[in-house]
Protein backbone atom coordinates (compact mmCIF):
# COMPACT_ATOMS: atom_id res chain seq x y z
CA UNK A 1 0.00 0.00 0.00
CA UNK A 2 2.44 3.05 1.05
CA UNK A 3 5.37 3.28 -0.97
CA UNK A 4 8.70 5.50 0.09
CA UNK A 5 10.73 7.42 -0.91
CA UNK A 6 13.49 9.80 -0.02
CA UNK A 7 16.63 11.79 -0.52
CA UNK A 8 19.06 13.66 1.56
CA UNK A 9 22.68 13.97 2.48
CA UNK A 10 23.51 11.24 5.26
CA UNK A 11 26.01 8.16 4.70
CA UNK A 12 25.53 5.13 2.72
CA UNK A 13 25.43 2.95 6.08
CA UNK A 14 22.95 5.54 7.52
CA UNK A 15 20.61 5.30 4.70
CA UNK A 16 20.81 1.53 5.05
CA UNK A 17 19.74 1.48 8.54
CA UNK A 18 16.60 3.80 7.88
CA UNK A 19 15.94 1.15 4.92
CA UNK A 20 15.88 -1.63 6.78
CA UNK A 21 14.07 0.14 9.81
CA UNK A 22 11.54 0.80 6.97
CA UNK A 23 11.41 -2.82 5.73
CA UNK A 24 11.00 -4.08 9.65
CA UNK A 25 7.44 -1.97 9.37
CA UNK A 26 6.70 -4.54 6.64
CA UNK A 27 7.09 -1.77 3.97
CA UNK A 28 7.21 -4.20 0.97
CA UNK A 29 8.29 -1.69 -1.83
CA UNK A 30 10.18 1.35 -1.58
CA UNK A 31 12.02 4.16 -3.80
CA UNK A 32 15.36 4.21 -2.24
CA UNK A 33 17.48 6.48 -4.42
CA UNK A 34 17.35 8.56 -7.73
CA UNK A 35 19.99 7.55 -10.38
CA UNK A 36 20.34 11.14 -11.41
CA UNK A 37 23.56 13.77 -12.19
CA UNK A 38 25.68 13.73 -9.36
CA UNK A 39 25.81 17.37 -10.22
CA UNK A 40 22.30 17.97 -9.89
CA UNK A 41 21.80 16.32 -6.87
CA UNK A 42 25.34 15.63 -4.99
CA UNK A 43 23.15 13.41 -1.85
CA UNK A 44 22.72 11.24 -4.25
CA UNK A 45 25.97 9.96 -5.85
CA UNK A 46 25.96 7.13 -4.17
CA UNK A 47 23.30 5.49 -6.03
CA UNK A 48 24.64 2.61 -7.39
CA UNK A 49 27.07 2.13 -4.25
CA UNK A 50 23.94 1.77 -2.10
CA UNK A 51 21.92 -0.46 -4.28
CA UNK A 52 24.94 -2.70 -4.33
CA UNK A 53 24.98 -2.87 0.11
CA UNK A 54 20.88 -2.73 -0.31
CA UNK A 55 19.46 -5.81 2.34
CA UNK A 56 18.45 -8.40 -0.27
CA UNK A 57 14.95 -9.45 0.22
CA UNK A 58 12.67 -11.67 -1.91
CA UNK A 59 9.58 -9.67 -0.59
CA UNK A 60 10.73 -6.21 -0.86
CA UNK A 61 10.90 -3.78 -4.65
CA UNK A 62 13.18 -1.44 -4.76
CA UNK A 63 12.32 1.06 -7.08
CA UNK A 64 14.37 3.72 -8.04
CA UNK A 65 14.08 7.26 -10.01
CA UNK A 66 15.53 7.68 -13.38
CA UNK A 67 15.22 10.91 -15.21
CA UNK A 68 16.54 9.42 -18.86
CA UNK A 69 18.70 6.50 -20.17
CA UNK A 70 21.70 6.56 -18.64
CA UNK A 71 19.94 6.48 -15.53
CA UNK A 72 17.98 3.64 -16.08
CA UNK A 73 21.14 1.74 -17.37
CA UNK A 74 22.74 2.59 -14.08
CA UNK A 75 19.65 1.42 -12.15
CA UNK A 76 19.29 -1.96 -13.58
CA UNK A 77 23.22 -2.93 -13.05
CA UNK A 78 22.96 -1.80 -9.76
CA UNK A 79 20.25 -4.37 -9.04
CA UNK A 80 17.04 -2.17 -8.57
CA UNK A 81 13.54 -3.85 -9.63
CA UNK A 82 11.82 -1.24 -10.91
CA UNK A 83 12.61 1.80 -12.73
CA UNK A 84 10.30 5.00 -11.85
CA UNK A 85 10.51 7.80 -14.91
CA UNK A 86 8.69 10.89 -14.78
CA UNK A 87 8.00 13.27 -17.43
CA UNK A 88 5.81 16.73 -16.17
CA UNK A 89 2.62 17.59 -17.77
CA UNK A 90 3.61 20.96 -18.64
CA UNK A 91 6.30 22.07 -20.66
CA UNK A 92 7.24 24.67 -18.36
CA UNK A 93 7.53 22.75 -15.15
CA UNK A 94 9.32 20.12 -17.41
CA UNK A 95 11.81 22.16 -18.54
CA UNK A 96 12.67 23.44 -14.53
CA UNK A 97 12.79 20.10 -13.71
CA UNK A 98 14.97 18.38 -16.01
CA UNK A 99 15.77 20.93 -18.71
CA UNK A 100 14.32 19.23 -21.85
CA UNK A 101 10.87 19.75 -23.49
CA UNK A 102 7.80 17.00 -23.22
CA UNK A 103 8.84 15.73 -26.49
CA UNK A 104 12.55 15.20 -25.73
CA UNK A 105 11.95 13.77 -22.38
CA UNK A 106 9.51 11.15 -24.53
CA UNK A 107 12.42 10.46 -27.21
CA UNK A 108 14.11 8.50 -24.72
CA UNK A 109 11.10 6.21 -23.24
CA UNK A 110 11.67 3.47 -26.49
CA UNK A 111 14.81 2.84 -25.19
CA UNK A 112 14.41 2.83 -21.87
CA UNK A 113 11.60 0.14 -22.53
CA UNK A 114 13.35 -1.75 -24.45
CA UNK A 115 15.91 -1.78 -21.76
CA UNK A 116 13.54 -2.77 -19.03
CA UNK A 117 12.21 -5.83 -21.63
CA UNK A 118 15.09 -7.25 -22.11
CA UNK A 119 16.23 -6.82 -18.45
CA UNK A 120 12.84 -7.92 -17.30
CA UNK A 121 12.62 -4.63 -14.69
CA UNK A 122 9.59 -3.03 -14.88
CA UNK A 123 8.80 0.49 -15.68
CA UNK A 124 6.47 2.89 -13.33
CA UNK A 125 5.60 6.06 -15.32
CA UNK A 126 5.22 8.86 -13.29
CA UNK A 127 4.33 12.30 -14.12
CA UNK A 128 4.56 15.13 -12.49
CA UNK A 129 2.70 18.52 -12.20
CA UNK A 130 -0.13 16.49 -13.13
CA UNK A 131 -2.95 17.70 -10.43
CA UNK A 132 -1.68 21.22 -11.01
CA UNK A 133 1.63 23.37 -12.25
CA UNK A 134 3.36 25.94 -10.15
CA UNK A 135 4.07 27.40 -14.06
CA UNK A 136 0.86 27.23 -15.69
CA UNK A 137 -1.82 26.91 -13.07
CA UNK A 138 -4.57 24.26 -14.27
CA UNK A 139 -3.28 21.47 -15.92
CA UNK A 140 -6.26 20.13 -18.84
CA UNK A 141 -6.98 16.20 -17.78
CA UNK A 142 -6.15 15.46 -21.43
CA UNK A 143 -2.40 16.55 -21.07
CA UNK A 144 -1.71 14.00 -17.95
CA UNK A 145 -3.83 11.81 -20.08
CA UNK A 146 -1.53 11.68 -22.89
CA UNK A 147 0.97 10.96 -21.29
CA UNK A 148 -0.65 8.03 -19.50
CA UNK A 149 -0.98 6.86 -23.05
CA UNK A 150 2.32 7.36 -23.97
CA UNK A 151 3.43 5.03 -20.87
CA UNK A 152 0.61 2.30 -21.24
CA UNK A 153 1.65 1.66 -25.30
CA UNK A 154 4.72 1.30 -24.46
CA UNK A 155 4.09 -1.50 -21.20
CA UNK A 156 3.81 0.57 -17.94
CA UNK A 157 1.37 -1.52 -15.72
CA UNK A 158 1.57 1.29 -13.23
CA UNK A 159 1.52 4.98 -13.00
CA UNK A 160 2.03 7.64 -10.53
CA UNK A 161 0.42 10.60 -10.85
CA UNK A 162 1.96 13.10 -8.91
CA UNK A 163 0.35 16.55 -7.26
CA UNK A 164 4.39 17.81 -7.67
CA UNK A 165 4.02 21.43 -6.10
CA UNK A 166 0.72 20.66 -3.46
CA UNK A 167 -1.67 22.58 -5.66
CA UNK A 168 -4.95 19.62 -6.08
CA UNK A 169 -7.39 20.36 -3.38
CA UNK A 170 -9.76 17.22 -2.44
CA UNK A 171 -12.83 17.67 -5.23
CA UNK A 172 -10.38 17.80 -7.99
CA UNK A 173 -8.62 15.03 -6.99
CA UNK A 174 -11.95 13.24 -6.76
CA UNK A 175 -12.52 13.88 -10.24
CA UNK A 176 -8.65 13.17 -11.52
CA UNK A 177 -8.78 9.51 -9.94
CA UNK A 178 -12.50 8.58 -10.76
CA UNK A 179 -11.28 9.76 -14.20
CA UNK A 180 -8.57 7.79 -14.68
CA UNK A 181 -9.83 4.58 -12.67
CA UNK A 182 -12.70 4.57 -15.16
CA UNK A 183 -10.55 5.10 -18.49
CA UNK A 184 -7.78 2.45 -17.86
CA UNK A 185 -9.54 -0.23 -15.37
CA UNK A 186 -6.06 -2.59 -15.88
CA UNK A 187 -3.41 0.37 -14.76
CA UNK A 188 -2.42 0.36 -11.23
CA UNK A 189 -2.70 4.09 -10.63
CA UNK A 190 -0.36 5.49 -7.64
CA UNK A 191 -0.99 8.96 -6.24
CA UNK A 192 1.43 10.91 -5.22
CA UNK A 193 0.49 14.36 -2.94
CA UNK A 194 2.75 17.22 -1.74
CA UNK A 195 1.65 19.59 1.39
CA UNK A 196 2.93 22.80 -0.18
CA UNK A 197 -0.96 24.21 0.46
CA UNK A 198 -2.12 22.23 3.28
CA UNK A 199 -3.79 19.76 1.71
CA UNK A 200 -1.76 16.62 0.59
CA UNK A 201 -3.77 14.77 3.73
CA UNK A 202 -7.20 15.37 2.78
CA UNK A 203 -6.29 14.73 -1.11
CA UNK A 204 -5.48 11.03 -0.15
CA UNK A 205 -8.78 10.48 1.56
CA UNK A 206 -10.04 11.86 -1.38
CA UNK A 207 -8.26 9.80 -3.46
CA UNK A 208 -9.51 6.32 -0.93
CA UNK A 209 -13.55 7.77 -1.35
CA UNK A 210 -12.53 7.88 -4.91
CA UNK A 211 -11.46 4.53 -5.05
CA UNK A 212 -7.19 4.69 -5.23
CA UNK A 213 -5.85 2.19 -3.55
CA UNK A 214 -1.97 2.96 -3.61
CA UNK A 215 -0.17 6.00 -2.68
CA UNK A 216 3.51 7.20 -2.92
CA UNK A 217 4.19 8.35 0.42
CA UNK A 218 7.60 9.56 2.68
CA UNK A 219 9.10 8.29 5.81
CA UNK A 220 8.42 11.49 8.78
CA UNK A 221 7.24 13.57 5.73
CA UNK A 222 10.65 14.37 4.19
CA UNK A 223 10.70 14.99 0.76
CA UNK A 224 10.31 18.70 -0.65
CA UNK A 225 11.94 20.40 -3.65
CA UNK A 226 15.67 21.03 -3.83
CA UNK A 227 15.15 24.63 -5.50
CA UNK A 228 12.22 25.32 -3.65
CA UNK A 229 13.03 26.13 -0.03
CA UNK A 230 9.51 26.75 1.64
CA UNK A 231 8.31 23.78 -0.79
CA UNK A 232 6.63 21.17 1.92
CA UNK A 233 7.11 17.33 1.88
CA UNK A 234 5.39 14.33 0.49
CA UNK A 235 2.75 12.79 2.97
CA UNK A 236 4.21 11.28 5.72
CA UNK A 237 4.01 7.09 5.47
CA UNK A 238 3.68 6.54 9.25
CA UNK A 239 0.43 9.14 9.01
CA UNK A 240 -1.26 7.73 6.13
CA UNK A 241 -0.46 4.54 8.10
CA UNK A 242 -2.25 5.93 10.92
CA UNK A 243 -5.22 6.86 9.07
CA UNK A 244 -5.67 3.64 7.22
CA UNK A 245 -5.54 1.25 10.52
CA UNK A 246 -7.89 3.59 11.72
CA UNK A 247 -10.36 2.86 8.31
CA UNK A 248 -9.68 -0.28 9.32
CA UNK A 249 -7.54 -1.23 6.18
CA UNK A 250 -5.18 -3.55 6.59
CA UNK A 251 -1.59 -2.75 5.36
CA UNK A 252 0.45 -5.63 6.83
CA UNK A 253 2.41 -2.43 8.57
CA UNK A 254 3.60 -1.80 12.01
CA UNK A 255 2.73 1.26 12.88
CA UNK A 256 4.58 1.62 15.78
CA UNK A 257 7.73 0.35 13.95
CA UNK A 258 7.09 3.11 11.35
CA UNK A 259 7.26 5.57 13.90
CA UNK A 260 10.21 4.35 15.79
CA UNK A 261 11.81 4.46 11.58
CA UNK A 262 10.44 7.44 11.46
CA UNK A 263 11.90 9.03 14.89
CA UNK A 264 15.49 7.34 14.06
CA UNK A 265 15.53 9.11 10.02
CA UNK A 266 14.37 12.25 12.25
CA UNK A 267 17.47 12.56 14.46
CA UNK A 268 19.47 11.46 11.78
CA UNK A 269 19.43 14.28 10.14
CA UNK A 270 19.06 16.59 12.77
CA UNK A 271 16.00 19.01 12.12
CA UNK A 272 12.33 18.62 12.73
CA UNK A 273 10.44 16.05 10.20
CA UNK A 274 6.83 17.06 9.22
CA UNK A 275 5.19 14.05 10.58
CA UNK A 276 2.73 14.23 13.06
CA UNK A 277 2.23 11.20 14.70
CA UNK A 278 5.79 10.44 15.20
CA UNK A 279 5.14 13.92 17.61
CA UNK A 280 1.71 12.71 18.71
CA UNK A 281 1.99 8.78 19.10
CA UNK A 282 -0.45 6.33 17.73
CA UNK A 283 -4.37 7.26 18.52
CA UNK A 284 -4.46 5.26 21.76
CA UNK A 285 -1.01 5.64 22.56
CA UNK A 286 -0.93 9.22 22.96
CA UNK A 287 0.82 11.74 24.87
CA UNK A 288 -0.60 12.38 29.09
CA UNK A 289 0.77 15.40 29.84
CA UNK A 290 -2.12 17.63 30.37
CA UNK A 291 -3.79 20.15 27.36
CA UNK A 292 -5.26 23.00 28.20
CA UNK A 293 -8.24 24.68 26.42
CA UNK A 294 -10.13 23.55 23.95
CA UNK B 1 -16.92 31.38 8.13
CA UNK B 2 -13.73 31.59 9.47
CA UNK B 3 -13.30 32.58 13.17
CA UNK B 4 -9.78 33.03 14.31
CA UNK B 5 -8.38 32.50 18.33
CA UNK B 6 -4.75 32.87 19.66
CA UNK B 7 -2.91 33.25 22.50
CA UNK B 8 0.86 34.19 22.83
CA UNK B 9 3.29 36.31 24.58
CA UNK B 10 3.91 39.79 22.65
CA UNK B 11 2.09 43.00 23.16
CA UNK B 12 -0.66 44.44 23.67
CA UNK B 13 0.17 46.51 20.65
CA UNK B 14 1.45 43.89 18.47
CA UNK B 15 -1.78 41.83 19.42
CA UNK B 16 -3.46 44.78 18.19
CA UNK B 17 -1.87 45.01 14.90
CA UNK B 18 -2.21 41.46 14.33
CA UNK B 19 -6.25 41.60 14.88
CA UNK B 20 -6.51 44.62 12.55
CA UNK B 21 -4.55 42.88 10.05
CA UNK B 22 -7.32 40.22 10.35
CA UNK B 23 -10.18 42.25 10.10
CA UNK B 24 -8.62 43.96 7.30
CA UNK B 25 -8.73 40.06 5.75
CA UNK B 26 -12.81 40.23 6.06
CA UNK B 27 -12.64 38.31 9.52
CA UNK B 28 -15.82 39.04 11.14
CA UNK B 29 -15.58 37.25 14.29
CA UNK B 30 -12.90 36.39 16.18
CA UNK B 31 -11.74 34.83 19.71
CA UNK B 32 -9.08 37.45 20.33
CA UNK B 33 -8.34 36.48 23.97
CA UNK B 34 -9.28 34.13 26.97
CA UNK B 35 -9.98 34.95 30.48
CA UNK B 36 -7.99 32.67 32.69
CA UNK B 37 -5.72 32.81 35.63
CA UNK B 38 -2.73 34.84 34.71
CA UNK B 39 -1.23 32.07 36.77
CA UNK B 40 -1.76 29.62 34.12
CA UNK B 41 -1.02 31.62 31.16
CA UNK B 42 0.22 34.80 31.44
CA UNK B 43 0.63 35.48 27.97
CA UNK B 44 -2.85 36.06 28.24
CA UNK B 45 -3.06 38.38 31.26
CA UNK B 46 -3.29 41.47 29.24
CA UNK B 47 -6.82 40.27 28.56
CA UNK B 48 -9.00 43.09 30.03
CA UNK B 49 -6.60 45.96 28.74
CA UNK B 50 -6.45 43.79 25.11
CA UNK B 51 -10.34 44.26 24.92
CA UNK B 52 -10.27 48.06 26.04
CA UNK B 53 -8.20 49.02 23.26
CA UNK B 54 -9.52 46.93 20.34
CA UNK B 55 -10.56 48.89 17.15
CA UNK B 56 -14.63 48.99 17.94
CA UNK B 57 -16.38 47.94 14.43
CA UNK B 58 -19.86 47.04 14.56
CA UNK B 59 -19.61 45.11 11.80
CA UNK B 60 -16.87 42.39 13.79
CA UNK B 61 -17.76 40.32 16.69
CA UNK B 62 -14.39 39.76 19.04
CA UNK B 63 -15.29 36.36 21.25
CA UNK B 64 -13.20 35.04 24.32
CA UNK B 65 -12.56 31.87 25.93
CA UNK B 66 -14.21 32.12 29.93
CA UNK B 67 -13.15 28.74 31.97
CA UNK B 68 -15.53 30.17 34.47
CA UNK B 69 -17.78 32.83 36.02
CA UNK B 70 -15.68 34.88 37.42
CA UNK B 71 -13.47 34.79 33.83
CA UNK B 72 -16.97 35.66 32.59
CA UNK B 73 -17.41 38.57 34.35
CA UNK B 74 -13.96 40.02 33.68
CA UNK B 75 -14.82 39.51 29.78
CA UNK B 76 -18.23 40.77 29.64
CA UNK B 77 -16.75 44.09 32.22
CA UNK B 78 -14.12 44.13 29.38
CA UNK B 79 -16.39 44.76 26.59
CA UNK B 80 -16.47 40.96 24.87
CA UNK B 81 -19.68 40.32 22.63
CA UNK B 82 -19.45 36.58 23.25
CA UNK B 83 -18.63 34.00 25.72
CA UNK B 84 -16.88 30.77 24.68
CA UNK B 85 -17.45 28.31 27.42
CA UNK B 86 -15.27 24.95 27.43
CA UNK B 87 -16.19 21.47 29.08
CA UNK B 88 -14.25 18.72 28.39
CA UNK B 89 -16.40 15.30 27.19
CA UNK B 90 -13.97 13.38 29.50
CA UNK B 91 -13.38 13.49 33.31
CA UNK B 92 -9.72 12.96 32.59
CA UNK B 93 -9.15 15.64 30.18
CA UNK B 94 -11.68 18.11 31.87
CA UNK B 95 -9.18 17.52 35.40
CA UNK B 96 -6.20 17.78 33.35
CA UNK B 97 -7.34 21.03 31.82
CA UNK B 98 -9.14 23.10 34.17
CA UNK B 99 -8.55 20.74 37.46
CA UNK B 100 -12.02 20.48 38.17
CA UNK B 101 -14.78 17.73 37.30
CA UNK B 102 -17.34 18.09 34.90
CA UNK B 103 -20.15 18.51 37.46
CA UNK B 104 -17.70 20.93 38.68
CA UNK B 105 -17.49 22.81 35.77
CA UNK B 106 -21.45 22.21 34.89
CA UNK B 107 -21.87 23.90 38.23
CA UNK B 108 -20.84 27.12 37.00
CA UNK B 109 -23.15 27.16 33.59
CA UNK B 110 -26.40 28.55 35.73
CA UNK B 111 -24.64 31.74 36.91
CA UNK B 112 -22.67 32.34 33.58
CA UNK B 113 -26.09 32.17 31.25
CA UNK B 114 -27.99 34.01 34.26
CA UNK B 115 -25.32 36.77 33.50
CA UNK B 116 -25.27 36.32 29.34
CA UNK B 117 -29.33 36.60 29.44
CA UNK B 118 -28.84 39.94 31.73
CA UNK B 119 -25.71 41.83 29.56
CA UNK B 120 -27.36 40.13 26.46
CA UNK B 121 -23.99 38.87 25.85
CA UNK B 122 -24.45 35.31 23.80
CA UNK B 123 -22.36 31.82 25.17
CA UNK B 124 -20.88 30.02 22.85
CA UNK B 125 -20.82 26.28 24.70
CA UNK B 126 -17.11 24.24 24.17
CA UNK B 127 -17.20 20.75 24.11
CA UNK B 128 -13.12 19.51 24.31
CA UNK B 129 -12.02 16.30 22.80
CA UNK B 130 -15.25 15.35 21.84
CA UNK B 131 -13.50 13.43 19.30
CA UNK B 132 -11.38 11.49 21.19
CA UNK B 133 -9.32 11.66 24.32
CA UNK B 134 -5.85 11.72 24.79
CA UNK B 135 -6.20 9.74 28.22
CA UNK B 136 -9.24 7.72 27.21
CA UNK B 137 -9.62 7.25 23.76
CA UNK B 138 -12.43 6.86 22.06
CA UNK B 139 -15.36 9.60 23.32
CA UNK B 140 -18.93 7.98 23.29
CA UNK B 141 -21.21 9.75 21.60
CA UNK B 142 -23.47 10.54 24.49
CA UNK B 143 -20.79 11.78 26.46
CA UNK B 144 -20.64 14.88 24.12
CA UNK B 145 -24.48 15.11 23.60
CA UNK B 146 -24.88 15.25 27.22
CA UNK B 147 -22.92 18.90 27.31
CA UNK B 148 -24.38 19.62 24.23
CA UNK B 149 -27.82 19.33 26.36
CA UNK B 150 -26.84 21.18 28.98
CA UNK B 151 -25.08 23.85 26.98
CA UNK B 152 -28.50 24.16 24.52
CA UNK B 153 -31.15 23.70 27.67
CA UNK B 154 -28.99 27.13 29.17
CA UNK B 155 -30.04 28.98 25.81
CA UNK B 156 -26.88 28.30 23.60
CA UNK B 157 -27.50 28.85 19.59
CA UNK B 158 -23.90 27.65 18.71
CA UNK B 159 -21.99 24.90 19.63
CA UNK B 160 -18.21 24.02 19.15
CA UNK B 161 -17.34 20.04 19.04
CA UNK B 162 -13.31 20.41 19.31
CA UNK B 163 -11.39 17.23 18.68
CA UNK B 164 -8.81 19.09 21.52
CA UNK B 165 -6.00 16.72 20.72
CA UNK B 166 -6.07 15.97 16.92
CA UNK B 167 -6.96 12.49 17.55
CA UNK B 168 -10.19 12.11 14.93
CA UNK B 169 -9.60 10.62 11.33
CA UNK B 170 -12.03 12.04 8.77
CA UNK B 171 -14.81 9.01 8.57
CA UNK B 172 -14.94 9.64 12.80
CA UNK B 173 -15.66 13.14 12.01
CA UNK B 174 -17.83 13.05 9.65
CA UNK B 175 -20.35 10.42 11.24
CA UNK B 176 -20.04 12.77 14.03
CA UNK B 177 -21.15 16.02 12.16
CA UNK B 178 -23.98 14.28 10.39
CA UNK B 179 -25.71 12.76 13.90
CA UNK B 180 -24.93 16.79 15.50
CA UNK B 181 -26.31 18.28 12.29
CA UNK B 182 -29.65 15.93 12.23
CA UNK B 183 -30.04 15.57 16.18
CA UNK B 184 -29.83 19.53 16.84
CA UNK B 185 -31.10 21.03 13.30
CA UNK B 186 -31.64 24.65 15.17
CA UNK B 187 -28.26 24.79 16.63
CA UNK B 188 -25.15 26.24 14.68
CA UNK B 189 -22.20 23.53 15.51
CA UNK B 190 -18.42 24.90 14.88
CA UNK B 191 -15.83 22.41 14.19
CA UNK B 192 -12.47 22.96 15.77
CA UNK B 193 -9.48 20.30 14.61
CA UNK B 194 -6.12 20.29 15.52
CA UNK B 195 -3.43 18.83 13.67
CA UNK B 196 -1.76 16.42 16.12
CA UNK B 197 -1.94 13.05 13.69
CA UNK B 198 -1.82 14.74 10.70
CA UNK B 199 -5.54 14.98 10.03
CA UNK B 200 -7.00 18.37 10.67
CA UNK B 201 -7.56 19.55 7.11
CA UNK B 202 -9.09 16.04 6.05
CA UNK B 203 -11.14 16.00 9.01
CA UNK B 204 -12.37 19.82 7.99
CA UNK B 205 -12.92 18.53 4.17
CA UNK B 206 -15.11 15.42 5.40
CA UNK B 207 -17.08 17.59 8.08
CA UNK B 208 -17.66 20.31 4.74
CA UNK B 209 -18.98 16.60 2.92
CA UNK B 210 -20.93 16.24 6.14
CA UNK B 211 -22.78 19.57 5.66
CA UNK B 212 -20.71 21.70 8.21
CA UNK B 213 -20.57 25.34 7.54
CA UNK B 214 -18.88 26.74 10.16
CA UNK B 215 -15.38 26.61 11.47
CA UNK B 216 -12.47 27.40 14.18
CA UNK B 217 -9.71 28.18 12.96
CA UNK B 218 -6.09 29.80 13.61
CA UNK B 219 -4.10 32.61 11.78
CA UNK B 220 -0.91 30.79 10.45
CA UNK B 221 -2.03 27.95 12.27
CA UNK B 222 -0.71 28.54 15.86
CA UNK B 223 -2.12 27.29 18.96
CA UNK B 224 -1.14 24.23 19.91
CA UNK B 225 -1.22 22.87 23.80
CA UNK B 226 0.72 24.79 26.81
CA UNK B 227 1.61 21.56 28.96
CA UNK B 228 2.52 19.43 25.21
CA UNK B 229 5.05 20.92 23.50
CA UNK B 230 4.69 18.49 20.58
CA UNK B 231 1.01 19.42 19.99
CA UNK B 232 -0.06 20.63 16.49
CA UNK B 233 -1.99 24.18 16.54
CA UNK B 234 -5.46 24.98 14.84
CA UNK B 235 -5.64 24.55 11.55
CA UNK B 236 -4.14 27.64 9.50
CA UNK B 237 -7.28 30.10 8.91
CA UNK B 238 -5.62 30.61 5.17
CA UNK B 239 -4.78 27.61 4.40
CA UNK B 240 -8.59 27.06 4.97
CA UNK B 241 -9.69 30.02 3.00
CA UNK B 242 -8.01 28.68 0.35
CA UNK B 243 -9.98 25.36 0.10
CA UNK B 244 -13.23 27.11 0.17
CA UNK B 245 -11.68 29.97 -2.76
CA UNK B 246 -11.19 27.00 -4.42
CA UNK B 247 -14.45 25.03 -3.68
CA UNK B 248 -16.31 27.93 -5.14
CA UNK B 249 -17.55 29.08 -1.22
CA UNK B 250 -17.60 32.86 -0.71
CA UNK B 251 -16.02 33.55 2.62
CA UNK B 252 -16.06 37.72 2.00
CA UNK B 253 -12.22 37.01 3.26
CA UNK B 254 -9.64 37.81 1.19
CA UNK B 255 -6.88 35.27 0.64
CA UNK B 256 -4.09 37.09 -0.28
CA UNK B 257 -4.47 40.26 2.72
CA UNK B 258 -4.84 36.73 5.20
CA UNK B 259 -1.64 35.44 4.32
CA UNK B 260 0.04 39.03 4.76
CA UNK B 261 -0.99 38.75 8.40
CA UNK B 262 -0.16 35.47 8.78
CA UNK B 263 3.16 36.45 7.49
CA UNK B 264 3.31 39.19 9.94
CA UNK B 265 2.30 36.95 12.66
CA UNK B 266 5.07 34.63 11.75
CA UNK B 267 7.44 37.72 12.10
CA UNK B 268 6.49 39.31 15.27
CA UNK B 269 6.51 35.55 16.62
CA UNK B 270 10.50 34.73 15.51
CA UNK B 271 9.68 31.21 14.97
CA UNK B 272 7.67 29.30 11.80
CA UNK B 273 4.42 29.03 11.57
CA UNK B 274 2.67 25.60 10.35
CA UNK B 275 0.58 27.43 7.99
CA UNK B 276 0.96 26.25 4.42
CA UNK B 277 -0.55 28.63 1.92
CA UNK B 278 1.56 31.23 3.81
CA UNK B 279 4.58 29.57 2.65
CA UNK B 280 4.10 28.44 -1.05
CA UNK B 281 1.55 30.63 -2.09
CA UNK B 282 -2.17 30.99 -3.41
CA UNK B 283 -2.67 28.26 -6.53
CA UNK B 284 -2.03 30.48 -9.04
CA UNK B 285 0.50 32.67 -7.44
CA UNK B 286 2.61 30.11 -7.02
CA UNK B 287 6.65 30.08 -6.68
CA UNK B 288 8.33 30.01 -9.89
CA UNK B 289 11.30 28.40 -8.84
CA UNK B 290 11.96 25.12 -10.28
CA UNK B 291 10.95 21.75 -9.06
CA UNK B 292 12.94 18.57 -9.64
CA UNK B 293 11.43 15.39 -9.68
CA UNK B 294 8.18 14.44 -9.09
Amino acid sequence: MAFSHFGTSFLRKKKIEIIDAIITSGIKELEATSFVSPKAIPQLRDASDLMSKMPKLPSVIYAALVPNLRGAENAIQSGVDQLVVVISATEAHNQANVRRSIKESLSDLDAIFALSRQKKVPVIGAIGVALGCPYQGDVPDQDYAMLIEEYISRGSKRIILADTAGMSTPRRVEKAVQKVLHSYPDIEFIFHFHNNRGKAMANLVAAINAGATTFDTALGGIGGCPNLPQAAGNLPTEDVVYLLDDMGIDTGIDLISLVRAARFLEEMLGYTLPGQVMKSGPRFKADRNSCLFH
